[in-house]
């Protein structure tokens, strides 16, 4: 270790550890009139936040909840999940929030296994833990949340419902200081094998995510997606990945927000526009429903700008997107990453650029923010040249990354190696260090001896104008190795043949696009992509069920 | 202590000390062909940035540096001072930033106290170094800085001229990690009384500060100070509080950056204008000096942005440079915090006020950043309301305040109490959490038993058309126990009696703004007011001439 110099502090000197109540510092100073709307139900503003938060660590401690333990919370997007987001770790304690879209048999592992000690459940997900409740091994209460006058009856051990234990509790409590490596949240990762993963994150590692995060989505001119004038709401559920740490970065910034509750896209897009939302994140499947609904005909969306992750947005998708006026960028990152890594970035070159042009690069995975180490890598862990094609694994370093898994090291050890964070993504780097994602590790399909990228196929097939969704897969071949096939959902009322998209595809050879052995033999018009819990396409099951 | 959950990491997890280097890897990335501009001088690309600090590095430990060692910087405000923001605390040294403004025998004191090994030093400075050398007890060697086509020649043990050590060195250097609490910078305040006091801060704190900097001069609509398109001249000495920090913060962000050399009114104008510089930041005392160029005058100034610090902005200057379309916008900080703790907020209701009552809040010191927790206190530490009115220190808590002075831990337990940092400003906070800084607490003038600011009556007085700056001190008075006195400087060409200022305050009564034993008897008019080295007024100093 090399020998720098540090100095004493003097003995009064405040060490200020990072925690998550200095989140909640500037946002009420800067706009304590500022509202936090629930869709249609309530609207407050941040001086109530505030209150609210002291409230709700009342009624938590009254339930027993003591620094350390975890507490679990199944809800929608809602204020409420954001006091939760505050004040579960503001008293030393850990918010688990559940992936509700899990089965009840995983809903039980994750809980078990996060040793879940109280449980705030919503009504509509009342009838899941009534099921499950008896193998339940470290739950002893619950909370109910209603967005009723009242919540449901239930035979279940509960302190009562949310906004009456809120009403009867003081609303100033003393938040301590404690390590800022104290774990704050977790949840659990959903492979397509084995048992879901506790990825976990400490006050420290929020902190920072949560400052570059703010900055990253304010400073660049060509997409001021949070400043102070910014309307937020997001469409990545609080259960998945923080939704991205925005509403940390939202509510830091003093930011109007918006929580819509259950994501239906009629909803959603009158949400919009009733708040002139003006910044939102969302996966590709629910853009694309978004983009299906009627009422997004009628809107003015110009304003409206979408920050998309989770999966490769599409050529296709970002150009109808275009069409309505609305901007797109993506953002590249995983749950165990926090999880930003990487934004679009259009330099003042390419904003000059045709709309089209801007699309190709929109669809990249961007450019790694600031304090954020990036690398592709050989087999051998050589980094190697940005030159838009060389291919390898993406690995990162930053201050924000999962330090392992919960209670099952020995997965930390595979994700981490030769500490940098392996992500499992193959990637490629412009020389202007733009990241393109080209496929999972797993998914990249080997034919004739060579890597062919499924997202990219898939990429090109969208753009066919019959084409609404597409997924590719690589399936056994005895000649190749693999050889590629495509499910196509059409878009409504088109037409088109597996000769239609093949045709569609040459072109792309012609320009030098993709190679012609890349073009699919095999072409199935389907009524629905398969997709994970978090909306991904599920690509182990289409194997599993083409090679069935 | 409060027992929180801390989870182990996985074996190979990078552990991610915050650390200096890091602020180095975005711009690079964002802007590689972004420029670097030295005046009239030089200009180069982000990406020799980099290969500079690197080769820097080379010549640092070439010349002898090892980590732990601390390296004295004696320049104006050059790209090669930002080279050794980076690079010196980069390979674990620490960054001396020498006041060049002080007496010889000063910088003398502050090199020995600081233990500087290496020195960088400008020509300009080469004569003053020359004449002490034999006092300097710890320096080895210095590098020289030079503007002209070879460096002056000296006596002194010099390792050769920085351009020159520069080319000859390898443009790769493996920067090392270490821990992130290490001191990076170094320098000196100067009270009016005593030896100047070393404040130190460490690469955490320099990351955090980077960060929050970044994001706050972002992020807000009314004041977008650092965005990926602002052109960014700082004119705070870099040697004061590393030029308020922003250097770093622009950096991070890839903005075009122009650094003016040494400060010459007409020459900053000029380059405002050639660059169209969007942000700089400086004390009154530089603005007022700007704008009474003649260049001032014909140039276009309503895109440039400009953050007052370092001692009150009048409303007489915030309303001349209204008039020239100039944005001037206030923050609150000193030396020992890093120095950023508060900024202008304007909401949107105020931005639809009339640009006089906008005044009266930008000449306020805004509102705290992200991060930041303040407060007024009564002498019993006890927080005070917010109600506009009622007046007491002001003490703070942030992640980037200096844990002590070095080597001299008594005045680091001045500093901190209670473990508060005590800045020794009295103010008031606004139900809006403005603050408002009313005195140092040794200015405030105590007559007839009322504490009466002298800020408070120098922004009055400067708004009387024929005042061109003007400073208050309270002189000893055998009936009222104090009283205030004030310089006056007349603006060019103006004509005004003590009487006319005196009758200019009465409306001031009228309007009930303050009290009519607030009216100073003694009114001098004068030449000049005396300032510190780094340009604030220098009450101490009045004081003492009055008294004698």
């Amino acid at each position: 270790m090399v020998q720098t110099k540090i100095l004493p502090s003097a003995d009064n000197a405040h060490q200020y550890p990072l925690l998550i109540k200095q989140l909640l510092l500037s946002g009420p100073r800067y706009a304590p009139d500022q509202e936090i709307i629930y869709g249609s139900r309530s609207r407050y503003t941040y001086r109530d936040l505030v209150k609210r938060i002291h409230r709700l660590a009342h009624a938590l401690t009254n339930a027993g909840v003591q620094a350390g333990d975890t507490v679990a919370v199944l809800d929608w997007d809602t204020p409420r999940y954001l006091e939760c987001f505050f004040a579960i770790p503001m008293i030393g304690a850990i918010l688990h929030t559940v992936n509700v879209r899990l089965s009840p048999e995983q809903i039980v592992y994750t809980m078990n296994h996060a040793e879940d000690k109280l449980v705030l459940v919503h009504d509509d997900f009342l009838p899941v833990l009534e099921g499950v409740s008896a193998e339940l091994e470290t739950v002893t209460g619950y909370i109910q949340l209603t967005d009723n006058d009242s919540a449901q009856t239930t035979g279940l051990n509960t302190h009562g419902e949310y906004e009456q234990l809120l009403a009867q509790a003081d609303d100033e409590f003393d938040f301590p200081d404690f390590d800022e490596n104290s774990v704050a949240t977790t949840f659990y990762t959903t492979g397509t094998t084995g048992n879901p993963k506790g990825v976990f994150f400490s006050h420290r590692q929020l902190v920072l995510h949560t400052l570059n995060t703010s900055g990253s989505l304010a400073a660049y001119d060509e997409m001021p997606m949070l400043r102070s004038s910014s309307v937020y709401m997001p469409i990545t559920p609080m259960f998945h990945v923080h939704a991205w740490g925005v509403p940390y970065a939202a509510t830091l910034l003093g930011l109007k927000q918006v929580y819509p509750g259950r994501y239906e896209p009629e909803l959603l897009v009158d949400l919009i526009k009733e708040h002139e939302v003006t910044f939102s994140h969302c996966v590709p499947t629910i853009m694309q429903m978004m983009m299906a609904t009627e009422s997004i005909k009628t809107a003015d969306l110009s304003n409206w700008h979408v920050l998309i992750g989770g999966s490769a947005l599409t050529q296709g998708l970002c150009n109808a997107a275009a069409r309505l006026g609305i901007k797109l960028f993506t953002g590249y990152g995983m749950s165990e990453t926090c999880p930003l890594l990487s934004l679009t970035h259009l330099s003042p070159q390419d904003l000059e650029l045709p709309l089209e042009q801007q699309t190709a690069k929109r669809v990249k995975t961007g450019v790694a923010v600031p304090l954020v180490d990036i690398r592709i890598i050989d087999p051998d862990g050589n980094p190697l040249p940005h030159d838009g094609e060389t291919k390898g694994e993406v690995v990162a370093r930053a201050p924000w990354l999962t330090q392992s898994y919960f209670k099952e090291p020995e997965k930390g050890n595979e994700l981490w190696q030769g500490g940098w964070l392996h992500t499992g993504d193959v990637a490629s780097m412009d020389p202007d260090h733009t990241l393109v994602i080209r496929d999972r590790i797993k998914d990249v399909i080997k034919t004739g001896g060579e890597w062919l990228s499924s997202l990219d196929l898939e990429n090109l097939i969208s753009q066919h104008p019959a084409v609404a969704a597409t997924a590719v897969v690589g399936v056994p071949d005895e000649k190749w190795g693999e050889r590629p096939h495509a499910l196509v959902v059409k878009a409504a009322g088109a037409t088109a043949s597996a000769e239609d998209i093949q045709e569609h595809l040459k072109q792309y050879v012609a320009s030098g696009d993709i190679n012609k052995w890349a073009i699919p033999e095999q072409i199935d018009f389907v009524e629905d992509i398969p997709k994970t819990s978090v909306g991904k396409i599920n690509k182990k099951l289409i194997r599993d069920q083409l090679g069935q």
